[in-house]
């Protein structure tokens, strides 16, 4: 179920039944050449909807800014700072507790969204543990999972691309999100083959220089609508063993 | 085009052509009981992705949360306070100034965030006038555009619902987004028809006390997915002829 | 009654009689070449000085400083940003609530307040709607009166103005400053005799490119100290009917 | 020279002669049985515009809210936050550097600002140092001047009241405000005719505790009209002389 | 060498010869019943001096205080909001930065902190990349060292104290404070040996029910002085080889 | 008793006793020619620490960094702006007061820390005041003690230097921070012997123009080890009768 076709008497409903929610969370930025800008948002999402509709869990709008900074540097990237996603989450957070949330599960598109979500998780409990703000009796259960990063996902990954998967603009977050747009799907010319490796920690200018045509270490030529699709049979079912457990751990 | 669906490249390739941007921007809210949740993002969105694909204008992806504080007493609502909504604008319009966009169109679905919407536009220029920050030479042009507040779209619905339309879960809204997710079409009976008028400058509880079930002045009932479309085409033209003269003003 | 030439044991008294109470709120920015920098925080603190007299009511310190961003390229501007405004908002409204007060009547000078005013009621309303601090169990109305628009101010204007008062620096206002400070009354040639219209929404470069004398529309050598008297009695009388309406409705 | 009776264009000309300013700042606070809540404002503004006349410096509108949570206990007590004054002072010294003013002079009549006023010089210093923001050539001289603490003022408050004098709600403060407001002089009887003493260095239930009528070791009974004349004289010379050796220094 | 034991002259040589610098991160908070509340701080301390001491590179004064909000149902513990802590890093960094520090090594003591300081490090990069502040012409490389989890340290703990080594209150971490702190050493009785696993991802009354006495997972009476001296020498090596390929990298 | 050094229950046996706790502050910033740049941490950590093993008082870990924006000029300074160190002091005092201490002692040993350990407090007293957080029914007593500022102290420095002792980079301070660590004692010729007076209210290119070599108004070349054990022994004596008057005045 997706909360933005639900009324608010649906999501009562819902909540008298079950209190974990789904929030997808990406990124707008440069994918390289032929990788969406939007990539990292419509991975999660596209995994998160699926996972609404055959599991009847909840799923809140997507978060569609991430922390992207380092990909500033080329045309089309939107980047919120740290500290402007920190207060957006603490908000969203806020706002579902209100309700009754108990669980909210962050489904992530985007490495550089990680420590950003922990942080905010921990100024979240800090208000709690320190004091501030009204204590509401009901735990609060928050994590990440990132689906690119489940066991399934990885094995898949593996076995079609090797090495040639990279840690940037990825032939298998390419593959899912052509599945999902099949109609933006581009089929572009690179050299090298294989992007170069390296670390993305620095800014915008330095990022470019490294990774001059914003893929790192991938070549996402490799990916196709096909495998678009196996990547999301693969990022459900790790998504949902994963909610899963989040949900039984109480 | 959406820029979700667009590399980077030829984002580089717009920017040589034209240097505006559509930003829809909506909430996440309750809308009574047969409106969406979703609709005030719902609704900015259909239009946009309806003007960029007539007219090659780049759309940004959706901000799906807005200043909905007022609401929180309704599940399902998510709210931003306005420091974090202002957080998010001057984020996202800094990003999109580094590239060379010169004019940021926010087409918005909401009412509650106009305000903050206009706050942010200050504060970003503020930081210009008081010389924080590099100052590009360029001009930087803002504004919200309010699909619900066209000519053609307030003639519409004042000759379909006349007192009936409302001013929040209105039966234009309602039909807008119906339009745009047929799937979600609900029907539900309400009492009275035509829910209490009032203001919404009041905390989450008090507002659920003065609309009790969320709606304020509208009958909804009367809206139609064939009503929605007609929506569509006012709010595309009333938006398309805002977004030109903008972009030639300035 | 002042709020400045009261003893706490008046304020006190006062509030077991009556629990509401005006705060005048300016900027301090360029007026043209014949307006004071303190037009807009005179003209609200003159009619609001005039209704606690003849009304009783209590009337805060002014606040002086407002968000004048724009009008920083002419010199003696003084201007807040917005967050800056939102925050000075807040103290001053939770600080009257602490003491019992239930509606905060905002009597504002300057149109590029109304939206920062506008957001710092929503971020104060988010605090009791997510349930942050303590929740006091009484109402909090807060409401924002622009002395410059209400009817009989209109009216008054476009009898003796037409056209020609404008939208900044316009004649009603600095006649009605200069009713209230007549020893600093101007006599200055202007040319063109209208000044340029346009839209304030940039920065202070492009604002004093747009507007070089810093006039707005307007031809405020049309002002005399006897206009300023009757703009005085019809911004009293307006602002007293809105007051009295805020009051009941509440 | 008043900056709110002034137009531009005489800062302008101002600015060619001179670039100091006289920034008068207070406080909303109770000042016990007979002192006004305005007091703290009223005294520093009466000997800057005084200055302004006899001298010709400019004098900035008054701040009137300062840090003053201790006293919030006492109706009519308005208080920012320390880090809202921080950011008000922030913005104050970037609009008037803009214009180049170089020295921005705070008469304080205030003790619970000092505090404030000195970490703000600090923040605006250390965007500087820490070189954030641009950078202008010119030097910029901040200082805060306590009215109530210049050699004259504290020589006559002592051969006046001696031990009386006390350190809130003083008989020489009382005596300033009434002679600048002598339709405000209130007669109340108090007991013990001298407050007790102690630290202010709590919050607002405590010090309510401590200081049941809001005195701190004062007996403002003492006060009068001629005392606050003589006040006035002492203070503007106290004054005067700081501003003058201000100037010089830098 | 450490900074807090030189000259400014001396530090000035130093940067004729490198840039780079170890800042020392640690935490304050329950480490079970023989830890000690500074083991996160003195871990990386005792490290880092000896680096200093054994390579001369300059040494920072140690960050006492980190992210522990979910050991605060302890006594002793002292938190920063990651908010906070992000402010403190970012400000040391901006400091170091000025000096002309290319390479700064946070060698951390404490798992709760890696979220906060790469969110600390994004929020840096994102003020150069979006265009805020001077832009330095020199590149900025900042990392971050777990000491606990390099190579040798790992495979000491392993070899040590298999499952037993946990992952709070670690018999490692208590092994290299005790070393460091002899004076310190407690012996004391706990029950059950090893004590219960589980995630830290919680508030922290939360926490204290999941971990009654504050270890995780580990059991601590297995550490002595001894193991102490060998996890510095392991710590020493697995720092040093890391810190010279971030220094060589870039 | 050093915190770094207590297991948590040593604590909780600590509160039951009493709950008084020192927290030593310094800052990281240059000390003339022959100061180290950790002195004003070194030297208030030093007496902290003395005085904790002869009364039994509870000492926290040293802040090493506090407000020295105007050190920035000189290499090795690290400043942490007024709002950051603010934010440091509420999350340190908020995590006390959770534990139940009631008196938290700040130790300064830096002039430049006094403003904002001041305008903290204010900050922390005013969430109770204006309602914010929690309101734990225990008082909640912040002062600052500075070591250098105590009787005995002031008078040692004045008979052992007089006029060369001055106001940065003091002859005492140098003399203890070598007592503290005899292994950083430096000979250092200066000149001129005294260094310049002034002010430092300025940025910090100005304040390294006012004070070539770092020192205001000193001669740190008469300290001496044996010195620095006299300022021990005085500043011991000086905090430890401050810290009981502020223990039992309540």
């Amino acid at each position: 179920m997706r909360l933005q076709h639900a009324t608010w008497q649906e999501v009562e409903a819902y909540l008298r039944r079950e209190t974990g929610i789904i929030v997808p969370i990406g990124s707008t930025e440069q994918h390289g050449p032929n990788g969406l800008v939007g990539t990292d948002a419509i991975c999660p999402e596209t995994i998160a909807w699926e996972l609404g509709e055959r599991h009847g869990v909840l799923v809140a709008p997507t978060q569609n800014l991430g922390m992207a900074q380092h990909h500033l540097a080329f045309p089309g990237t939107i980047s919120l700072r740290p500290s402007t996603l920190l207060a957006v989450l603490r908000d969203t957070v806020t706002s579902l507790a209100r309700h009754g949330f108990t669980h909210v599960f962050f489904l992530n598109g985007h490495g550089g969204n990680i420590a950003t979500l922990s942080a905010a998780f921990a100024e979240i409990y800090a208000e709690r543990s320190l004091g501030y703000g009204s204590q509401p009796a009901s735990r609060l259960n928050l994590t990440t999972c990132n689906w690119f990063a489940g066991p399934r996902v990885r094995e898949l990954a593996e076995s079609l691309y090797g090495e040639a998967e990279g840690t940037h603009a990825t032939a298998s977050e390419v593959a899912l999100s052509w599945f999902a747009r099949p109609e933006a799907v581009k089929q572009v010319e690179m050299s090298p083959r294989i992007a170069p490796r390296g670390s993305a920690q620095c800014d915008a200018d330095e990022f470019r220089r490294r990774f001059p045509d914003g893929r790192m270490g991938s070549d996402p030529t490799l990916a196709s609508v096909e495998h678009g699709q196996r990547f999301l049979e693969a990022g459900v079912d790790d998504a949902w063993e994963t909610y899963r457990a989040f949900i039984q751990a109480g």
